[in-house]
């Protein structure tokens, strides 16, 4: 036990179960849910494994009227669906930890696509998505109806196998919190009107959930103390405290944070400090004796005990770090604090959710891959026999690699041709708002640096002759992309035309360093449409340039609405005074000026600019890897392995970069029957059962 | 038979198969798929069961590198999906059709998001979807396993009883497609350049799958002959007319439209014409002997039987008119022409699949619902009892509901409070674009009138005492709903302030014919978001009004992007001059201008206007409902049922309303536990193999 951190491995009671220590992983969603129940078991119980003594699942549809089809979320509407879940019991408490489930009814949230239900609300409103049917107010019947769902969901909860059993009112995403605001909730009846009376639901659930499974299970309530809109919202000083005052002890647990969920997982991007969510919800323990957990991407073990030991909180709250790192609670335990995979705030776990997808982690390739590939964050294959193996490029597939080979046991190279290991990681991270993101070449230059069988050299450009002269077996090629100058995109498959009269830089060059010379507007041009263009934008423009950003999508950054950042982003150009050009696409650059033309119409206009910045597609680095492969094929080579990886194999977010370099370490050595079985695994429908 | 249609019922031999019958249900998507084998398998089978010759999946994943995950296509990745695809071909052949299957493989247009495979494609390029992963060029030995998976998959197809096997190249969504396109295929190999070397791929998937199962199954091809782009991609008198005369009599069948998929099942709202398709593809008879199908929301049989004698084509396709209507052959057959659903092309169908939920449809509510609910077209279980029903509102919901309970053998008195029959169908239809969408009333109303078991009355507004006079035992309320006037939607919870000094109007007074009498702008608000706004802003464009157009969503009509209709919407707005202020909540109306406030950063603008059209939300006509549910409460009422239904239960689209009104016609006299094994009814993972 490492020294100091000895109260977070304290036993905490919660109602009638014991948690065997403060380590927490509050509810989260994963894209597995009802319809990948192996994969959200396997995926549970790594974190289990890893020490975390409170695993809880994401939120469970209680009711065909909270259907979210497509969306995979997890799923309790009658007893049929008991044997999935505990399918995720059992891998939690195989490690000893405490299995919790999130009862949700999601109300307006809930688009009942597949079940065609009404959609309920507290009274009569739009959909909470862009949805074509509208809810109806629950009258007292409905209201009935919902605690009785409730109370049946918690018994089979309880049958399920877990052992603490959640009302949510949080996120804006159920009926419950929906019935708490008054925005939302303008009944005149004892369910409306003053607190007391909006609270009246969320008591009801508490209580007859207490009363159904409460003698054996605990009973915990998850909260929005604060709706992050001031006074045209909740707020955790003012009722946000008063419902806590009057719930106080009735709840076995209290997990709060802060509403919607844009602002509960904020990205490190917007928001940089650990334990953001402090300030909101440290009255909560003021006001009840009973155990508060809460979050705030704590992967900090000397903040975490700082905050157990204040009292701010009993339990460290986590989604994300518990996702970047399952064995966050192990390596504290064992004084390997070093070694712990910090989370770096990006949310393409987020992003993997609400693409109705199996989760992905930047940091951890492992995420979401427990079942499907079988593999483990700390645990791995070593190699049947010692080999050498050279992996050129240390960017986050290089890394990645040669981590991952290091730990099999091989003898790794690593040959990086830049003056700096980490690549895009690290170049990425020099933009504003990014530099959590070097984590991911920190943690694993750190772990690389202190093995006996890792050697690392930096500025050393291999080209084919020096590869086969190092006479390796096994040579990985994580050679990178760049960024196109010819503006090749989705929108001009031939390219932008140029006179010259306009300088042309990329992401690259910014990246790089190099300033952008131009008294005149700088000409985003953003036909990419993930994070960069945006990101370059807000980092131009804090420097000073007056920014043109133009883009054939209808937002700025519109994939980023998917990690919950896209709003943000779009404010804050505005805000700095960025000029914003939608639905257009980039045509021509002629006379100083820039040809756009409208997406709908094709419509023309000029816009004069300084400079322009494309960012539009990537340009692999294959050419080393070209020239092995034909080596390779006429016999002048014979690597028993030569394998390209990261954006030179297909570029992609650094997270995809990642998961290659990972993948092929772990594969390279497989039969192609291995790979196969792995690559092809998925669940299937039943179609054993008449039904 | 039919007197005039017999060349439809002839038989038409393609390559090794017989189909019983000209009429073809080409390949297409409904949501079900992969996460719905027995769902999809029944809705296949009732078309079957209604005639159609042939009947064909949608398409189908042939390898996990064309992975559509999260959405449910049809799968064959390995011999693991032949059991769920026999499911499909065994309901189509119960009733005598030949079942087909649509083999795809996905190419860039595939995200691999599950599987994390690199995506395909002729060269480097980005994915066809805002994704972050960029497709890479598929070498020699990529094109060859790609072929071998075809291959492969087309064995898997024979095994699970297909009788025909596609390859597939339209709708710009296969990498056979994709070698095709110049704009696409830079290669400078033997698969790029040339015509010949583009078509290359496909040839090769067609031979190949001929060797492989040729001997039992005939092997088609689809194939897109026109990009609709005018010169600028392919033409059908150009490049279009190639291919065929280069592959000629290779397919077994041409399975021929026109690309992107918003060209091929355009919307009646943009093409009112049946058989738009036909100046395209008529070539194709010319230069092939094999057999010809091809669609263009046919649904005439005068129109059918001249294409087919004109030597257009030999087999009547359809998609759309095949869902609004699974029994059109058998009607067509058995002279009941006036029986048959027509599709109205509203494209409600496609949103399901593009929202990965079942399909739904506007004209045959159990559409989807086959498995689920037990649902038929037109097999209906009859009342155990005679029995007599009031149903209260002719609009889509009590139309549907009086029809069905009709045909269930009940003596129904339909009562409406306006002069015509229809309501927001008929309204709706007022529209520009919108007239095919009256067919929803027509059909019902033909029906109801030839019925001897119906009483229908217009301007026959009942009270809650006149209901109660009627002494009626089974009651179903339909009273429908109105578009709010205060504002009250998404955005504004609170409703939009006034000082009066703008006249308001909703889209209610619009339909009702009254005009806009100003000379200064209208302001169009869309807070809904769906069509609504957008149909509206055309019609009154084209009216020749001045249209602001202001919404809090960054495109017009975002939900359209669902039914295909977004871009056209959008364009067609800009080019009427129509003012767009995109991103934008109306907050007041003062001294003739309306406060826009920006969705992002909140900062306020003013725009003159001479009215404003409110479009946010709607509020139900439930006060009969409620009335009658009262008197029931307090017993001065004892319907054995009473049923609110449509709009006035829950505002959505026409086809909810439909839905709605069939559902409770279908199950007012099922006992709860029926009800409920229905609504509950789901396909579940199965657990019981270890994997």
């Amino acid at each position: 036990m490492s020294d100091g951190y000895e109260v977070l491995f304290e036993q905490i009671k919660i109602g009638p179960v014991m948690a065997p220590n403060r380590f927490y992983q509050v509810p989260h969603c994963n894209g597995m849910g009802h319809l990948r129940p192996r994969a959200d078991a396997a995926t549970r119980g790594v974190k289990a494994q890893g020490g975390w003594g409170v695993i809880s699942t994401q939120e469970t549809e209680i009711h065909p009227s909270s259907d979210l089809s497509p969306y995979a979320e997890n799923r309790l509407w009658d007893d049929r669906d008991i044997p999935a879940n505990r399918l995720i019991t059992d891998a939690i408490h195989a490690h000893g930890a405490l299995a919790a489930i999130e009862l949700a009814h999601n109300g307006n949230h809930a688009t009942n696509l597949l079940t065609r239900a009404r959609s309920l609300a507290p009274v009569d409103m739009s959909l909470d998505l862009i949805s074509p049917r509208q809810a109806a107010q629950m009258d007292k019947s409905d209201i009935k109806e919902l605690r009785r769902w409730h109370r049946q969901a918690a018994r089979r909860a309880k049958a399920a196998g877990f052992d603490i059993i959640y009302a949510y009112a949080a996120h804006h995403m159920t009926i419950a919190h929906h019935f708490l605001l008054p925005q939302l909730n303008e009944r005149m009846d004892e369910y409306g009107g003053s607190l007391e009376n909006r609270v009246r639901l969320i008591r009801e659930l508490i209580e007859e959930t207490k009363e159904e499974v409460g003698e054996s299970c605990a009973v915990a309530f998850r909260f929005a103390v604060d709706e992050m809109k001031g006074a045209d919202g909740m707020q955790a000083h003012e009722e946000g405290r008063a419902v806590v005052e009057l719930l106080a002890d009735l709840p076995d647990l209290w997990d709060v944070n802060v509403s919607g969920w844009e602002n509960d997982s904020v990205t490190s991007r917007f928001e940089q400090r650990e334990g953001y969510q402090t300030s909101y919800i440290e009255f909560v323990k003021e006001v009840t004796d009973k155990p508060v957990v809460a979050v705030g991407r704590l992967s900090s073990p000397d903040l975490m005990t700082s905050l157990v030991k204040k009292g701010v909180l009993d339990f460290v709250g986590a989604a994300r770090p518990s996702i970047a790192d399952p064995y966050l609670p192990a390596k504290i335990k064992e004084g390997r604090i070093d070694e712990i995979r910090e989370c770096i705030g990006c949310n393409i776990c987020v992003a993997s959710d609400n693409l109705g997808v199996p989760i992905r982690c930047t940091q951890n390739p492992t995420m979401g891959e427990e079942w499907r590939r079988g593999w483990h964050p700390e645990l791995i294959r070593p190699m049947e026999k010692e080999g050498a193996a050279l992996v050129i490029g240390a960017g986050p597939a290089g890394l990645e690699c040669a981590m991952t080979l290091v730990k099999r046991g091989m003898n790794v190279t690593l040959a990086e041709a830049g003056s700096q290991l980490g690549g895009r990681a690290v170049r990425e991270a020099s933009l504003l708002g990014l530099n959590a993101w070097s984590r991911v070449a920190d943690h694993r230059i750190y772990d690389l640096k202190r093995r006996a069988n890792a050697q690392i050299y930096v500025q050393s450009h291999l080209d084919a002759a020096a590869v086969l002269e190092m006479d390796v077996s096994h040579v990985f090629v994580a050679t990178g992309s760049s960024w196109r100058r010819d503006g090749v995109g989705r929108s001009n498959r031939a390219g932008i035309s140029s006179d010259g009269s306009v300088p042309i830089v990329t992401p690259d060059d910014i990246m790089a360093g190099k300033g952008i010379e131009t008294a005149g507007p700088v000409l985003i041009y953003d036909d990419d449409q993930i994070y960069m263009g945006g990101v370059l934008a807000q980092h131009l423009a804090a420097q000073g340039h007056e920014v043109d950003f133009v883009t054939p999508a209808s937002l700025v950054s519109p994939w980023c609405e998917h990690t919950l950042e896209q709003a943000r982003i779009q404010s804050d150009l505005i805000k700095h005074g960025a000029q914003l050009h939608l639905s257009q696409t980039l045509l021509r650059l002629e006379n100083g000026q820039a040809t756009l033309s409208c997406a709908f119409t094709g419509q023309e206009s000029n816009l004069p600019c300084g400079a322009v910045l494309l960012v539009t597609e990537r340009q692999r680095h294959s050419a080393l890897f070209d020239q092995l492969s034909a080596l390779q094929e006429t016999g002048e080579a014979a690597f028993e392995t030569l394998e390209l990886m990261g954006d030179a194999y297909a570029p992609g977010l650094i997270a995809d970069a990642v998961f290659s370099g990972h993948l092929a370490a772990q594969n390279f050595d497989k039969d192609q029957s291995d790979r196969d079985a792995e690559f092809f695994r998925r669940e299937y429908i039943d179609l054993s059962v008449k039904m």
